[in-house]
């Protein structure tokens, strides 16, 4: 007996996992994948109601159905409504130095969430999972926590309402009661439905899931929700990390706890295309935030698959085809102006806009997006990153 | 496929793992233990080495064999021969409130090597452990450590060299490290090929070994042996405990730390017989620190399986089978003086002596030792139980 995989994804030669994204020519299905994973589909009024509960408009993650998946999302609604708080939880496995675009995502859409709702935020960085699954020393793997921290950090979260904890610097104490509570709670069949490991994993993966569970519950952070054990919480989260949250579903009553809320995006896209997603191990299949004008440019232009049509004459007659076109894709990420994205839509499908025309608009927008943050993580200080990862209570957490 | 026990032990009809141990009618095969574990055998040249090594008269738990096996402790012996030092790990699973004698012969044996060679010790209290494997709250957990702690505390260790602690306490930090270090060297197979757990087991009990391994490496304790990190560890335990061990020896080396050294007991016999070992749940199988004179007298006279015959004529006549009888067993881990314990055993033997002399002298020696234990308990505060659970250096540990 070797690796026992989720057999329904097996089954549709699409795979999505924590650890691995891979689909047919066809990209990844997603509504397949909901069904699958049984969460639900955000809808139009979903979004209308954060819009008319927090009074602004909603983030682009959001119109654009790029987060278009949750589990409870509404319940969190109903509670906010009726005056009650919950908290937000995110997180990173610090595996390179470099962000790339896609590892953005979740954090801008969580800064939103964070300003919209005026909730505190609790950021884990797996720097244990990465030394249990990638060849790094302990040292590196607490080295990059920190590096990728910065990053996070430059995306403009409120240090007064967020907490940003690495595992190895962290656990302890009730965090680590509610890992042993969890693990109690799980059998090895279970981690293998759930997860797909196989007898020659290590049990280091095995007994992993309960620390990625554990921060959706209050009580493993006394310094911040003492007396708030019922405290709700959000994950934003990439549909990936769905199997996790499964578990911790499952587990929550059986230890007394609330169960989390999800609210799941898509992936970033590989600049080769839908069917995998913006990857460290392949620089060409990604933008990092690092990356110079010029390697961006270049990499937009070399790289990103385009939907256009093979000549100029071609394009003219039949249009691009949107559905399969990654600088479109990629402009529906990051291009903030509903507007512009329309006319841009428009006269590519159309034809009357050339694919060297788009990939230069792409270009100009994402050297902006890497801009900016490379301007503000220039900004963030040793100083900042022990602020942020301080335990200590966050007196104004719900102002 | 459910359990998979391992397969030696399963054949022999003797079963000896850290959760279970059983045996046939003729008791626990030692000999045969020592081969399936591949440990050594503690000889008479050893025990005498330890005599001149440390100027002090061995304990009788080493002149008569109790400790009978061991892992490279003559490595140990070598390096303290030429002015090195060591350190000592014990540790005890809080299973329950009161302890029996079977559970005071590790520490007692552990105090004296404390003394003999002036060593630092450490001493893991697993509440996590019985958490995991009894159906105990986290708190009761958590207080059955504390109190485990004050018996622990009463066999007399020196709170200048001793840090006791409980994991949902401690673990964290330098220790959570190393625990991760160690799983990841270790398949979910080889802790099946080990202790023997299912499918079905939850993955708490399959990620609990690393979290008994790792008091062995002193970089565990940057509070105590920061600089020290190929200090040597010598573990003294009861022989069941040896698959940790012997898992933690093979990952020593691979992780860049020394292996642990061992000394290995016999069981103490429960009331009953050789074929188990005194347990918590029969509390007719055992003497616990908690019982009166009455109840002392009472468990020794009804339950204490006798090799001596069935009548006084034929005892006259052919005299005790003293290879059975727990009686003798027990004056043996408890009677200190060896002169009066070859007399008994002369007198027992030859049909002189009576069970019921034997008994009562018996009964006499484990009220004598109970009563020193329960005063020392006593005048065992909650103050010095938090000072030897302080997590602090020790200044004068090799002193």
């Amino acid at each position: 007996m070797t690796v026992v995989a989720p057999k329904v994804e097996k089954e549709e030669e699409q795979v999505v996992n924590p650890w691995e994204v891979s689909a047919g020519k066809g990209g990844i299905d997603y509504d397949k994948l909901v069904d699958q994973f049984g969460c639900q589909r955000l809808d139009a009024a979903t979004i209308d109601r954060v819009a008319r509960l927090t009074g602004r408009p909603p983030h682009r993650f959001l119109r654009r159905g790029l987060f278009f998946a949750h589990r409870d999302f509404n319940e969190i609604l109903d509670l906010y409504e009726k005056g009650e708080k919950f908290y937000l939880y995110t997180g990173r496995g610090p595996s390179s130095e470099a962000l790339h675009l896609g590892h953005l995502v979740p954090f801008m859409f969580t800064k939103y969430l964070q300003d919209a709702f005026k909730v505190p935020l609790v950021i884990q960085l797996t720097d244990d999972e990465k030394f249990l699954w990638k060849n790094l020393t302990v040292n590196e793997s607490k080295r990059l926590a920190r590096e990728n921290a910065k990053d996070i950090i430059a995306c403009g979260f409120d240090v007064e309402k967020t907490f940003i904890f690495s595992d190895f610097n962290f656990v302890g104490g009730a965090f680590y009661e509610n890992m042993v509570k969890v693990a109690r709670c799980v059998t090895y069949n279970k981690v293998v439905g759930i997860f797909g490991f196989s007898q020659e994993d290590h049990i280091g993966k095995i007994s992993f899931p309960p620390v990625q569970a554990v921060p959706s519950f209050p009580s493993s952070f006394p310094h911040l929700f003492s007396g708030m054990e019922q405290l709700r919480c959000l994950i934003p989260c990439a549909i990936d990390q769905d199997p996790y949250f499964r578990m911790t579903r499952d587990v929550a009553p059986r230890i007394g706890c609330q169960k989390p809320s999800l609210t799941e995006s898509r992936f970033s896209p590989a600049l080769q295309g839908e069917s995998t997603k913006m990857s460290a191990s392949d620089p060409n299949s990604a933008i990092y935030v690092t990356d110079s004008e010029e390697k961006i440019k270049m990499k937009v232009n070399k790289y990103a698959f385009s939907g256009g049509q093979d000549s100029a004459e071609l394009q003219r007659e039949l249009g691009a085809n949107l559905e399969v076109d990654v600088p479109i894709k990629y402009l529906n990420f990051f291009l903030e102006d509903d507007h512009d994205l329309e006319q841009i839509k428009k006269g590519y499908g159309d034809g009357s806009l050339l694919t060297g025309k788009v990939k230069n608009l792409l270009g100009d927008v994402l050297y902006e997006v890497v801009k900016r943050h490379t301007r503000a993580r220039a900004q963030v200080t040793e100083e900042m990153v022990d602020a942020f990862m301080a335990a200590r209570p966050l007196p104004n957490m719900f102002g």
